[in-house]
């Protein structure tokens, strides 16, 4: 992980200055690394090389760390991780340069993955950063009004860079013909993972009306809460019937994710 | 041309709806395709193969139209070639989105350059997306007060997307040593093209306090209008010398373009 870390700074740190000293903000503020750590997971389950293991793991990480930047400039949220956001730290103008600067950068990462499928590895990634832009894209325009458009909205969101890792780690060790599993599993586990997130949102997103789960179900908010546990649960435990379907335990990293979006598994351990 | 226009339009509507339309938008109002015309004059004369010519044509305009897309809104130019600009017609939050698209879709044009020169040219198409980042950003933080700075800004801003057609037709001939004299003469003729621009936005530039030549240097209005003449011409004149050293007539395109910025050549014309 240090080296996926020093990877990134690297990327970032093409040009000394004002860049630069954003990026490095960014970046020290923290985060889960919760997909660089799946694509290690999934990349030593299939047996890759270092090298490409390290590319895999910047490449996603970067592109979360981009759509970080953007979002919350195009949502107005001040804080991110407990620091301020890089948009109300250095203005909007560095949060743009900042965001597209970690786009390019993730590119970079990724070539540094020397294996002859790398131009079907960066077509794929495009692909999942179309989806994840039209995803950003509705949500800030939504006007959701069913499940079936949360689901979409949410899948759309927050799915291409959880699947990322292990889409591209299994493209790497010549699986392309699993790739759409990996992609079920993440769309599912994106689901379970929105849900959960909008339990704890609620009360700021019903006044402020955001697009919340909790909106979308009728009743008083103790059956809403309970409507979405549900939801969640359901989601989580789709994800790791797919999961479990990958060859070598590629999706071991999409497992203990999604257990920890089953919030029904929480209320049976509560009992 | 055809060809390349084409691959834009493919790599932005991966998926259907409001983004596809924002870049179709965009796409639309037109523009030189300079770029396009360089990497097409630089391959020919290195007799690249087409796929490998379409690739960089196209990554380098998608990267040109993801800096314009981005810049007017930073810069708050309303319009772009005569049409409503992207921001202003779909909102800030659509501009970002599809500034961030066409960074990524670049990425995905040049990996269909399958050759095994695809990860250096990949690399360095990031480094010189980090000099063009750190260049706007410069731009936006400008405090020039010498000719020495406001040649950097110069350089960095308008060099690395004119000069990356040129320079990635050389890697993928296999002529990497040749890369510095391209980035020599783009940074030239970055020079002069932004000198010349200066001189039509002058009054603009002016009344709105931007950067611009005429600001550098004393005078009256016709004797920086001179001094701003005779600068373009120099850099232009020096970007034609360095073009010339390139191999097999790659920098045709430079010395075409450059002769475009050469304003002491048509004050000469005009006695």
């Amino acid at each position: 992980m240090a080296d996926v870390e020093s990877e990134m700074a690297h990327l970032l740190s093409q040009n000394d200055g004002a860049m630069t000293t954003a990026a490095l903000y960014h970046l020290r503020s923290g985060g889960g690394r919760v997909r660089a750590e799946l694509a290690l997971i999934s990349a030593r389950a299939l047996r890759l090389p270092r090298h490409i293991t390290i590319a895999i793991s910047a490449a996603c990480e970067l592109l979360h760390n981009a759509s970080l930047v953007h979002d919350d400039l195009q949502d107005g949220d001040a804080s991110r991780r407990g620091k301020i956001a890089v948009w109300k730290r250095f203005g909007p103008n560095t949060a743009i340069c900042l965001g597209d600067l970690m786009v390019s950068a993730a590119y970079s990462a990724i070539a540094n993955a020397s294996t002859h499928h790398l131009p079907v590895m960066i077509a794929h990634m495009h692909r999942r950063v179309s989806d994840v832009i039209s995803g950003q894209h509705a949500d800030l325009e939504s006007n959701c009004v069913s499940i079936d458009q949360y689901n979409d909205v949410a899948r759309m969101k927050s799915g291409p860079l959880l699947g990322l890792p292990v889409e591209l780690s299994l493209i790497a060790a010549g699986l392309s013909e699993q790739v759409s599993t990996a992609v079920a599993a993440s769309d599912a586990i994106a689901i379970a993972y929105q849900t959960t997130d909008d339990i704890s949102d609620a009360e700021r997103d019903i006044s402020a009306g955001g697009l919340n789960f909790i909106t979308l179900v009728q009743g008083d908010m103790a059956s809403r809460v309970h409507a979405a546990r549900l939801h969640a649960t359901k989601h989580a435990r789709a994800a790791i019937k797919i999961a479990n379907t990958l060859p070598n335990e590629a999706g071991a990293g999409f497992i203990s994710l999604a257990e920890k979006f089953d919030p029904a598994a929480e209320m049976l351990e509560a009992i």
